[in-house]
């Protein structure tokens, strides 16, 4: 999550240091634990070189970083927290993966290069997806079963990540995106496919971190609506992006959205109502984590980052 | 999993009944909490309707079953267990419809009827598959949760299960199938894909219920050792029958494992040797219940079905 800014952000130990630093680290850390989870599944044959082909390099790594940072936002350890945040981004992988097929969205671009079954073919790329999903959840398990006394709290998060991405969320949504294509759809239909497709993975990435760090009731209600706002945020920047944006920007080739006819913010209230919405939602993201000290400044920043993307002229401004 | 025979099972209270029933009771109790946990998901969508699709009716049940039945041979009881057996069975079902799609083994007949991307298209077959995976999760972490104290049981059960059905299980095991075709293998390497494409989750399947049931260290290596000999013994069967037997007793077009030079049993080993070693596997599989008492009955039974169905001369023989 580069920035042009250099916003500092308080680590626990009570250092300072510049915020594209702190993403870096981060990032490193996720992939390097993810690295680790996927290494020694070399058998003769192209399984394991999909799956990593599809975590590899990563792209922004959002969501684990989004559990990372909630962690250490309510005073938890990175450590805790790394399994889980190492499964969100390999479940938010299958979902592209699976998304880019022939049969779903068609996409042969991803990040900028092949999609994953244009370079290890569709029967691959399908089994790879499914291999990252399952693994991401034998991962989870087994870091619940590491923790003895704690692997109710754990179990919890489990739960919360596989109900955000099974069929009543990331893959309901998919669906949802699919049927609303050819068809007219309003701001309302718009915002639920996007609450499910993307959104409710990155509720349970914040809230998963802030489970694990053993959050309060109360300190779990404003995450969880913070993550509400940068979860629809995140989409709106998405699609404003793919109406106007650069395929660098977004790794994909621009304009499939109208091409297929996909419901997004643009097309449903315009590009100008869309960054303003996109700016309300940064908002009240913040307000969300008025209560919370300088340890949640990433979480703010990421805010600040997702919307920014989108709507280049107001970087700096709240 | 009807039989012709009339063996008697005796069930944790002291009764005998007949096994047909005893089978038949599993299974609907399985059926019911699937029901349960598929229940209220349509939302304008096929997406529901593609996994019910997928799970109902069932086949042989086998693998909650197998669950249901390894925790009666330890004394436990099905309620702790259904959720488990629930989450495996849809985990098999969600691995039937991604095999049988057109990328993958392109089969377009499953149990006697259209498979289910015939049946819903593509992409919601993928997305089905996707649901059913991810929602086999969600049951098991929220049942984890449930336990409390046991937590930690229950998250190893899950991570057994995870390992067994991912990139170094079933998944793996179903690459390892397709990059056999058309090559020559040996015996070896025929079971080595078996191992990992059905035997993996059936040896999770039976571990699930011996675990959850609290079975001591000895036990387990049993119902382990157990476990591996009937996985084998099934897919051997299942072979026999894909050479010789009928589309009624598959399910499936007959024939299909030979046009695709599938690495089977009958193709390696001929088909003679493959029945001996199913009957071996059947003895093998016996005697590690030795030790057991006949609340392990069920389990002794299932071992004489799964062999029985492909060498229907020895029925009745131990």
């Amino acid at each position: 999550m580069p920035s042009s800014r250099s916003r500092v952000v308080r680590l626990q130990a009570g250092r300072r240091i510049n915020l594209t630093t702190y993403f870096d680290r981060r990032r490193r850390q996720v992939d390097r634990a993810l690295e680790q989870y996927l290494a020694g599944g070399d058998r003769g044959n192209d399984l394991f070189a999909a799956m990593r082909y599809a975590l590899f390099p990563g792209g922004k790594r959002l969501r684990p970083v989004l559990a990372v940072a909630a962690t250490e936002a309510v005073g938890g350890t990175i450590a805790a927290v790394l399994p889980f945040a190492c499964a969100l981004e390999m479940i938010h992988a299958y979902s592209l993966v699976h998304d880019d097929l022939p049969a779903m969205d068609d996409d042969d671009t991803r990040r900028g290069r092949s999609s994953c079954h244009v370079k290890f073919g569709e029967a691959t790329a399908i089994l790879a997806g499914d291999g990252l999903l399952t693994d991401a959840f034998t991962i989870m398990a087994d870091a619940a079963a590491r923790r003895g006394a704690d692997a109710r709290c754990a179990a919890q998060v489990m739960g919360e990540i596989a109900r955000a991405a099974g069929a009543h969320g990331m893959v309901g949504g998919q669906v949802a995106d699919m049927t609303a294509e050819q068809h007219a759809v309003d701001l309302p239909t718009v915002e639920l496919i996007h609450i499910r497709k993307t959104g409710a993975l990155i509720r349970a990435a914040v809230r998963s971190g802030a489970l694990i760090a053993g959050a309060g009731a109360g300190q779990l209600r404003r995450l969880t609506r913070y993550a509400d706002c940068i979860g629809l945020a995140f989409q709106v920047a998405d699609d404003i992006l793919d109406a106007e944006g650069s395929a660098a920007a977004t790794g994909k080739r621009v304009g499939r959205d109208r091409e297929r006819q996909k419901a997004t913010f643009p097309a449903v209230i315009g590009l100008q109502a869309s960054r303003e919405r996109a700016r309300e939602l940064r908002t009240r993201a913040l307000r969300e984590l008025r209560d919370f000290d300088r340890r949640a400044d990433a979480l703010r920043e990421i805010a600040h980052f997702i919307v920014s993307r989108a709507c280049p002229a107001d970087v700096g401004k709240g």
